[in-house]
């Protein structure tokens, strides 16, 4: 042997530094944007008597039709331009892989969501970040210019981690002066109640992203789905792999759109939640909170934010310090929880925010 | 906008053709190899008592730890050379997507399963197909010579469909003679009981992938792995994507490495039920079975596949008609079942090969 297999790998894999975990003791995990409020008891149990009779053994069936009627059905739009995956993540990794080429270049608000930089780079494609503004609003100006030479936009809205939503009218704008793919990820769609599905009609480039890991409580079982014209789904389905789709959570998401009356309720009462944990929050000495439309809040403080996320893990809150992300060195990230979880964080937040402030 | 989305497909991509199913109406599913035996009742029961306990709004773990550890102690290698995904192909794309760069030159012995061609392509890669010998044997020669020039060899051991395995001193003497990424794809291992796996810590350049969907009888809930040299794992594990495996799947693949000892009972059976259908097949007038080393059996008849498929089919058996593949004009593929099931395919195949003869 001459060469040895690391050198192999491909230089933009080699240059991605490894995702290291840390493993932390909590009593609230407010930190992945999760939904507090669990599948309903009798909607998991039925889900899971059918697993009980179905044979394991057995491949899922190639297309999951009546799944994707629902989800047509759910956002309005046709089951052929529908496609399903584990999650967004992998819906990303298709359509990136059938319409980002080698060194294409993909412009992407800044901060946002961090995987979408991790699968462009891994497909060979060159990242054009464009920062939010100050108050960490999207640039629109600033991301229909870079969208005149791109081959790919990616815009998260409402945005992770930041809350802000990209207007729709703004979106058409854009739509109307750039021929790259254009991709919104509508992961928080729910808690925004603003999607951009209908703007399909007019502009096959466009593609929305949602999931149901947020709203539909369905994070542990994975599960995410693309929206899009029928004739470019034709073309992204070749890149998705065959039967990726595990029964269960196949079954899990039929289940949850048929009762999604149900689920209706606890996000009705998320956004409640939100828009008073907002306020609360106005409320401390100290604290910076930005408005937001998900379920999600980002707030700035003048400390350490490692301080500040280790003085609530004291009080058994799990929070993500999002200060690594570039503009947001005094940042961290809060799920909207329960009404007395959200109530313990702000209190747990006034106590940090004290003690730091003596401690100066 | 100027240039229309579907201009904006990868080449590669717009040249597959879509795959299109035929659903049909069967009794007996012998036609994706899947294992006959379902996972025993308590075993799943057991599975599903977790899951109704644990809550569904929540990410899995970001590393499934103790799936790792028992899948090493099970493949008899460490838990830190260990990739996990939703079922082997997401292992392969991975694989791809780190060490085949585009235009790169991947070396597939033909015919095989198809997925790594259509994941290759999709990937920017270049296939260089190497033909089986006529009895359907890897031509050891022509991949070495094949391998010299090449940036990864992918190996289907036993292979998918024609079942002959490839001897583990030639895979030793390709190592020695290739710095290629060499993949040994062991999906049918169990019904082999020949891994390679410890030839890795020679060559740090050869993978294995396994996966659930055969012997551990888990095809429905997806899940697969792959084992390397954990400096190489490292860096496949940046695309791998994150939190990709549910908790279901997770638990399921757990529980049943704690009780692999109650599935060897079925892995038994059905190799003893493959040696006997091959003695069975060898029988039938017309009929020219080839030797496997997993749980299909090939076969050929002087006959139009699609006949000889319908005439099963009429039987209420479902095959696999493999005439599309390259070489293989005039096969079909069959899955090994239950002693019942292997009889009636037998008394059906004999009906099917008479008729067929008396209508020449």
């Amino acid at each position: 042997m001459t060469k040895s297999i690391i050198e192999r790998i491909q230089p933009a894999v080699r240059n991605i530094s490894p995702y290291t975990l840390h493993e932390y003791e909590y009593e609230v995990k407010i930190n992945q944007n999760e939904n507090p409020y669990d599948v309903p008891a009798d909607i998991k149990q039925d889900i899971l008597d059918y697993a009980l009779d179905r044979s394991w053994s057995r491949y899922p069936p190639f297309v999951p039709t009546r799944l994707h009627e629902l989800l047509a059905d759910y956002a309005d739009w046709s089951p052929d331009g529908i496609i399903t995956g584990n999650g967004s993540n992998e819906i990303i990794q298709a359509v990136m892989a059938v319409l980002l080429p080698e060194g294409g270049r993909l412009v992407l608000p800044t901060p946002t969501f961090t995987v979408y930089k991790l699968i462009a780079t891994i497909m060979g494609g060159i990242v054009d970040h464009v920062p939010l503004t100050p108050d960490y609003q999207f640039d629109c100006d600033a991301v229909e210019r870079a969208a005149r030479n791109a081959d790919m936009v990616i815009i998260c809205s409402p945005n992770n981690p930041t809350g802000a939503l990209y207007s729709p009218d703004r979106l058409e704008r854009l739509l109307e002066m750039t021929d790259a793919a254009v991709i919104v990820d509508e992961a928080y769609y729910e808690f925004s109640r603003e999607t951009v599905i209908p703007l399909i009609r007019r502009y096959d480039n466009l593609i929305v992203f949602r999931t149901f890991s947020k709203a539909f409580s369905l994070a542990g079982l994975r599960f995410g789905y693309g929206v899009m014209a029928p004739v470019l789904a034709a073309e992204v389905k070749k890149a998705a792999l065959p039967y990726n789709l595990n029964f269960i959570t196949t079954a899990a998401a039929e289940k949850l759109l048929e009762n999604r009356d149900r689920l209706a309720v606890y996000i009705d009462e998320l956004i409640k939640s939100r828009d008073k944990l907002f306020k609360d929050l106005q409320f401390i000495e100290g604290v910076t909170v930005y408005p937001s439309r998900s379920n999600f809040l980002l707030f700035e403080t003048p400390y350490t934010p490692k301080d500040v996320f280790d003085g609530l893990l004291e009080d058994g809150l799990l929070v993500r310090d999002v200060s690594s992300y570039p503009m947001l060195e005094q940042a961290l990230r809060v799920s909207v929880s329960t009404p007395k979880d959200n109530a313990r964080f702000v209190t747990a937040l006034t106590r940090v925010m004290n003690d730091l402030s003596q401690r100066r």
